[in-house]
C-alpha cells in the first residue's frame, strides 16, 4: 500500500488538532517544527519571525523565557501563529499523576490549556494522565487541543525502549479522539486498529552528532524513512553561527523531499 | 543489623541536603512532608503556617500557582521554612534532555534552583538529565542543592518497575554528592555499594484508597515498613473538611511510631 498524503490522512482524522495541522502541512509544503530554546520573549519573537514561513509547528517550553507574560509573550505569539499559518506545541513534558497535570495544564502561571494547540506528556504514570489532561482541557478551553504521548526519545541511555514504549501506546490507546501521536523515533504501527498517529521526532540535525549533555542527532532522511511525519529541530536552526531563515528552509526542503520519497516508495 | 537512626545517618551522609533534611526529621521528631496543592499563593501561605511545627519537608508545585512570584511567594515561604525549620522541595518532575532541563531548572520565571533546596527527575531521557541539572545547580547556587530521582510511582498503571526502575537506579548511582535519593514505594537498596538513598513516599492516606484519577493510598505503617524514611502526605492533610494542623499532627505522630517501631525491629 502506498503511504497516504497528508491530504488524505487530515480528511478522515478522528482528531480535529491532527487535521488542522495535516491541511497546513499540505498546503505549506512543510512537515518542519521549529523548537526554539531561548530565554528572552524578544529573541523567541524575532527567530518565529525568521522561521514562520517555513514550518507547520512551533514547538516551544515556555519555562524557560525569563520574561514570559499571557499579554507579552502569548498575544504576540498567537498573532505570529495566525500570519504565518503554524500550529503552536508547548513541550511540557507532564509526567505526574492525573490530578496534579489536571492542575498543572489548566492553571498556574503558564495556564498552557488556554494557548497552545498541542501538548505532550509521558506515559511513566499511567493511564489516569490522559485522563487528568483531558478533563483539564475540556473544563478550560473551546478550542480543540491534542496530546502526544512520549513513546521514544532521542537521548543517550534512554529508558523509554521495549515494554515502556509498548506501554505507552496502550496509555495513547485510551483516548483517540485526544491523543493524536507520538514523539518517537520511528513508526508506532497502529494503522491496523484504526489509529493513524501522528509521529514527531526531534534529535534531528544535519550538522552535529549530539550535544555534551547526551542529545544525539538523526538525519532528515534516516528519520522520515523510518516513519516520522514531522521533524523537530532545534539548535540546527538558530544555533551559534547559523542564519534560522536560510536553515529553516534548507530543513523544510529536506522534510519534504523525503516525504514525496516516502509517498512514492 | 538494626536499622540506622536519622541522627546517625545524618552525620556521615555524602548529600549536605540529606544530611541537613536528616538532622531536622531527628530533631523535629518528625518524617512528614507536606504536600500542599492549592492554586493561590494566600492558600499555600496560610496551609504552610499551621502544618509548619509538624513537618520536615514542604513539596511545592508551584506551577499551579496563578499568582506566583518570588516576591510574593518564594520569600514568604523562605521565611515561613526558617521560622519552623523546614526545607523546601519543589516537586518539578524534570523529564527532558539534559540541555533542556539545565535551562529549565535555572531560568524561566520560577528559577528553581535559586529556592528549591531539593527537586526530583525522571530516569526516562538517560543519565544527561543528572548532569544538566548538577551544572545547572554548580552554576546558580552557592546553597546545597539534591536531586531525588523517581524510581516508582504511586499511581494506577504505572510504567515505573522492573527494567525501568532498575535503570532509574542506575543513573542514580552516576553521581552520589547530588542524587541522594529515590520518590519509590520501597526501599531501593545501595548500602552494600556504599549509597545511603533517602526513599520518599507518596500515596500516603489513612482515611482514602485513592482517588478518581488514578492515584492509589497505602498506610503509613505500611510504607514506612517497607522502607520508607518520609512520608509525602496532601490530600490527606487539607482535603475538603480536613482541618491540616489536626491532620498534620496525626501523620507525624503515626509516621514517627512506624520509625521507631522499624529502628527497633
Ligand atoms: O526525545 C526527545 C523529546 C523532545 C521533545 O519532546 N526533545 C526536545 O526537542 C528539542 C531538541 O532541540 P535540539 O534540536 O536543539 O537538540 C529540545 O527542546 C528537547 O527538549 C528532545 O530533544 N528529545
Ligand atoms: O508517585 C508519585 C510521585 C509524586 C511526587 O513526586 N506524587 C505527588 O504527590 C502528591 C500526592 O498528593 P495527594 O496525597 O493529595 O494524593 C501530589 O503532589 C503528586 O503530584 C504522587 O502522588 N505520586
Amino acid at each position: 500500500m502506498a503511504f497516504a498524503t497528508y491530504e488524505e490522512r487530515a480528511s478522515v482524522h478522528a482528531s480535529p488538532v491532527a487535521s488542522k495541522l495535516l491541511r497546513i502541512m499540505a498546503s505549506k509544503k512543510t512537515n518542519l517544527c521549529a523548537s526554539l530554546d531561548v530565554r528572552t520573549t524578544a529573541e523567541l519573537l524575532s527567530l518565529v519571525d525568521q522561521v514562520g514561513p517555513y514550518i507547520c509547528l512551533l514547538k516551544t517550553h515556555v519555562d524557560i523565557l525569563d520574561d514570559f507574560s499571557m499579554e507579552g509573550t502569548v498575544k504576540p505569539l498567537k498573532e505570529l501563529a495566525a500570519k504565518y499559518n503554524f500550529l503552536i506545541f508547548e513541550d511540557r513534558k507532564f509526567a505526574d499523576i492525573g490530578n496534579t497535570v489536571k492542575l498543572q495544564y489548566s492553571s498556574g502561571v503558564y495556564k498552557i490549556v488556554q494557548w497552545a494547540d498541542i501538548t505532550n506528556a509521558h506515559g511513566v504514570t499511567g493511564s489516569g494522565i490522559v485522563k487528568g489532561l483531558k478533563e483539564a482541557a475540556q473544563e478550560n478551553s473551546d478550542e480543540p487541543r491534542g496530546l502526544l504521548m512520549l513513546a521514544e526519545l532521542s537521548s543517550k541511555g534512554s529508558l523509554a525502549h521495549g515494554e515502556y514504549t509498548t506501554g505507552t501506546v496502550e496509555i495513547a490507546k485510551t483516548d483517540k479522539q485526544f491523543v493524536f501521536g507520538f514523539i518517537a523515533q520511528r513508526g508506532m504501527g497502529g494503522r491496523d486498529e484504526g489509529f493513524d498517529w501522528l509521529i514527531m521526532t526531534p534529535g534531528v540535525g544535519l550538522d552535529d552528532k549530539g550535544d555534551a549533555l547526551g542529545q544525539q542527532y538523526r538525519t532528515v532522511d534516516d528519520v522520515v524513512s523510518t516513519g516520522s511525519d514531522i521533524i523537530i529541530v532545534g539548535r540546527g536552526l538558530f544555533g551559534k553561527g547559523r542564519d534560522p531563515t536560510a536553515e529553516s528552509r534548507r530543513y523544510r526542503d529536506a522534510g519534504w523531499d523525503a516525504y514525496l520519497k516516502r509517498c512514492n516508495a
